[in-house]
């Protein structure tokens, strides 16, 4: 289908918006108002500049509180809008959006907002205009897709046709069924947006925090399918506003709506029962998702091997091999992999998160999927006798490897890592496998994250969270596949605006242990530093839960966190802070779903407080059991 | 009366937070929970911490969803409320704020309710600790401070009182006057913020938007007032949840924050009749405002003054002096004076608009009155000979003095300028004087701004308005005198979040000319470039007013913006921005009272253009009138 996107939903000038949109693949554009008067590029430039960039003019909006009005205002309504239909023309644009008046001086009256609009569309045919008219959610008298079908209905003009737009029916939870009533030839157009469910009045809700389908909560597939079903083959067309989208890189954000597009199209194909070939309604399908089945490992770049060496050891990890052709050792316990890599470009910041593997079925599909969904694919540097590794940048920069471990059907990268001195057998310790991993994205990209895990790896997003920190906010999103074999916790931290604040980009590993007790107390017998954990937190503890003096005093006594849900327990401790990076140990009773967010604001108070020197803290001392 | 904190309102650890509130002058603080339990002070180190301070531990809280429930929670939530009360007795706090429940376990019933809080204020009179119950303005039964005035009287305990908060009762618009009907010993604790009108759910309202009292649009002087009526001399306490305030530094958020509560009290002693000798309610008040009767200059510090002085040339200023000490020129025309400063630290970084004067009736008074509200007086850095001029710095760093320009009973600063070489009434041009000028403020200090203007300087704060820039926001609010003789937009630019976007801290000097069209013909005759404004603004602007054939043409070929409001017309157009200074040139026709905002995303875009260079670009023609 044709693909569109309306200028609003991207930063820069009118010229740095229409190359972006080009740039990124779209067949379309909607020309803005407000872009185009404030642009010193003429309606015939523009119109230029867009053809030359495969761009079609698909609609130019919007055209403000025109119907229902007195006859004096009428005329100098229908004044404006010949001047409006003057510079469409210079622009090549053939339909309109009138948006339902807003207008104090407008009257509730359907008949006469029909006759008005009738004479519009009248006026609009003799320029080669066609009016779509919109239900705006907040509409003073027309603000349901129904009642705006209503007027154009009565008002039976074949150049006036309804306009729907995904935001203003599902924020006000009108039930899209009934699109299927209106005939595909009075659809006129078809805006897309998805929003996150704020509590908030729906004017101020559109106008900051609409965001590109598959980011937010509202169902925008299911509604594309109704529509389709009309037998509707015009643009789908996306119209965000969103504070952020405002401010980001236009390039960057013309890719993420076309990656929501792609994806869009995708779901509504599946709600049509046209997955395989939908030839009939022209949606086009990737390749799909190839969900991945678990961590194969986490590469930490680092200036040196020697503390994280000490700190995976203590944590009963072994290494168990070296890269034949790279500074990077593996190290293993379990299924949990641990890459250790002094080569690479970020090694010399300290310890930083810089790829993770992840076990795929099929490697060169998931690869093909992420091509797909216009993400990067990494060059692959190797040797000539390393194992072939296939691996896309998530938006924040990190490397996502797609592997087969020690599977008979594929190579296996753990087979470029020759020189072990250990089995993995050897190692002593309570590790099973990465049970998640912790990004912080930057703050301009936390929508595109999340669309991404979801869209090209088949990943589930979770609630998004607001936890305190004590300089700032902390958003957070997990995403996970259904089994929870792949979990990501996508952090963003609104954090420290004035000089001198922390810098929060921090990264985690998270190990599942089965006796995290028993690591705890690897750890300290090894007199490896963990976060400390303040006593207030258990008096906190105690007066929350009553857990038996015994189980309440070992928390205490080894530092560890608990949170429980409806499912089972939780309990966690984290390392000190190392470069950007730290472990956190993690062990979940029963069928614990979280990730332990309610002992965040703890962590983070903790992380701020400032290591006491090494040579003058005090020497763990295990207290007696 | 005694002025307490809530440490949620302020960033950082606990430790910093007391640290700030201490230095600030704050008599006693809320000790939030959450503060403490993340924290890694004991409590008591908190309580000692604070007392070394000089600060009283006034609350502890929030204690939430207690009351209402079945037996077996209530026996639970007892148990909660002990471990509580025994925190508490190690920090030395012997009030506990307990919130109305919103726990979907409790039941609609005041008589439980009531019953099951007596029992709670039996407890904690055990433990010497008072229980003040809140409505929450989203509390599941009760949400409404009458509405727990009549349990807490139910319950008849004397331990047991209601605590108020501004926030609860004026967001939701719940009428403060019965206020007076609650005995003021029944008021264990009254707690304050402001907050913008946002059209939002209450609760997400007040998790992020919270404000300090003359930030926002609630009258909280007035229910103040309503509280002292009863004879409640308890603390004032601010509690402001705010996602900025979370950001910036706790130090100059502390100061802000006694900032309000100093200039709170003023007001309310105001509504109470005791502006002179508030002996009754022991509020504190102020020297009053004085307010400023107009513009003595715009200083402009640059490295040199040739291009600016080209320019204010081409404007009809002559310059009339130069300061005896410094390097400093004064320039006139009317009454609007400009000072170029080619000696300060600020110089060498390309025009800065670094001071302004303000016309006062009495300087001296104007500079007691900033003292008295935490402003920094600045150093009176002066020659032997030079006139004294009094100085405080605004938040954002510019210098404010306060003159009296060639007043007969006070030296006048322009005495220090000699060697003058032209008088000022040899300007030839339109200019009368300085309409305004526009600042743009860090914008974790853009609410700290609007108060320092209202409280320091008895300005008033217009709405904010919210503008598009092409890349991001731009929220404005304009402060003024009530006639308007001296007017301050103060900006915040939520602009460019990716790397390599455009620096936006512009300032700028409007200028008001009784003649624009000859000021605009003046600046083309002499070749200087002014912002180029698009054809395309003016084709709509021929769709939004029908002027005149002839007006439209004229504003067109003079690059003239316009506006109006049910007041009057503007006229206006922009210097080109030199530095992070521009020049405005404006027209009231009639009484038109705003700003041209309508036309601030145009100038915008504009600026955002870069300059053609000089050598290609071509002069601007004439064309035929």
């Amino acid at each position: 289908m044709r693909r569109s996107i309306a200028t609003v939903s991207l930063s820069g000038s009118l010229a740095e918006k229409l190359t972006a949109i080009g740039g990124a693949g779209f067949d379309g554009v909607e020309i803005f108002e407000n872009d185009l008067v404030s642009s010193a590029m003429s309606p015939e430039e523009v119109r230029s500049r867009a053809a030359d960039l495969g761009l079609g003019i698909d609609l130019f909006q919007p055209f403000r509180d025109f119907e229902a009005v007195p006859p004096a205002l009428l005329a100098r309504n229908l004044r404006r809008a010949e001047h409006k239909f003057a510079v469409m023309e210079r622009l090549g644009a053939t339909r309109l959006l009138v948006c339902s008046t807003v207008s104090p001086e407008s009257v509730d009256d359907d008949a006469l907002a029909a006759e008005q609009l009738r004479l519009l569309a009248e006026r609009a045919a003799a320029h080669g205009v066609r009016i779509a008219y919109e239900a705006l959610a907040w509409g003073r008298h027309v603000n349901d897709y129904l009642h705006a079908w209503r007027i154009v209905r009565m008002a039976d003009h074949p150049d006036l046709g309804v306009c729907l737009d995904s935001f203003h029916i599902l924020s006000r939870d009108v039930d899209p069924y009934a699109i299927e009533t209106i005939p595909a030839e009075k659809i006129f157009f078809l805006q897309l947006a998805d929003a996150p469910a704020l509590p908030m009045d729906v004017l101020y809700w559109s106008r900051h925090y609409r965001c590109f389908p598959g980011q937010g909560d509202f169902d925008v597939a299911g509604l594309v399918a109704h529509v389709l079903r009309t037998g509707y083959r015009g643009p789908l067309s996306l119209e965000v506003f969103n504070d952020i989208f405002r401010q980001a890189a236009s390039t960057r954000t013309a890719l993420d709506a076309m990656r929501s597009l792609i994806s869009l199209e995708e779901a509504a194909a599946g709600r049509l029962g046209e997955t395989a070939a939908p030839v009939r309604t022209g949606l086009s399908v990737p390749p799909p998702p190839v969900v991945p089945t678990g961590f194969a490992f986490a590469e930490l770049a680092a200036p040196a091997t020697g503390p994280l060496g000490e700190l995976l050891t203590a944590l009963g990890f072994v290494r168990t091999g070296v890269h034949s052709g790279k500074p990077v050792e593996l190290w293993e316990q379990g299924s949990a992999r641990v890459l250790l890599n002094t080569g690479s470009a970020e090694s010399e910041d300290g310890p930083v998160l810089g790829a993770i593997g992840l076990e795929s079925p099929d490697p060169a599909a998931s690869v093909k999927r992420a091509e797909a969904l216009l993400s990067p694919v990494l060059p692959r540097l190797r040797g000539p006798r390393d194992a072939p590794l296939d691996a896309v940048a998530a938006p924040d920069g990190t490397e996502l490897f797609f592997c087969r471990t020690a599977q008979p059907d594929h190579p296996s990268w753990t087979d470029d890592f020759t020189g072990s001195r250990r089995d993995p057998g050897e190692a002593a310790g309570e590790i099973t496998h990465i049970d998640h991993v912790a990004l912080t994205q930057p703050w301009h990209h936390f929508d595109e994250a999340s669309l991404f895990y979801r869209s090209v790896l088949g990943l589930r997003p979770h609630d998004s969270l607001e936890l305190p920190d004590p300089y700032g906010l902390l958003r957070s999103r997990a995403v996970s596949t259904e089994d929870g074999r792949v979990r990501v916790a996508l952090n963003v931290a609104y954090v420290g605006a004035h000089d001198g604040a922390p810098d929060m980009a921090w990264q985690h590993v998270a190990l599942a242990s089965e006796d995290i007790v028993a690591t705890a107390r690897r750890l300290r017998a090894a007199g490896t530093a963990r976060l400390a954990i303040p006593a207030n937190y258990y008096d906190d503890l105690e007066a929350r839960y009553d857990l038996g003096e015994e189980r309440h005093r070992l928390l205490r006594e080894l530092g560890l966190l608990y949170d429980r849900d409806e499912h089972g327990e939780f309990l966690h401790f984290y390392t000190v802070t190392s470069g950007r990076v730290f472990f956190e140990v993690v062990q979940r009773l029963g069928g614990y779903r979280g990730y332990g967010a309610v002992n965040a604001p703890i962590r983070l108070a903790a992380q701020h407080v400032p290591p006491a020197p090494r040579s003058a803290g005090r020497p763990e001392r295990p207290r007696p059991a």
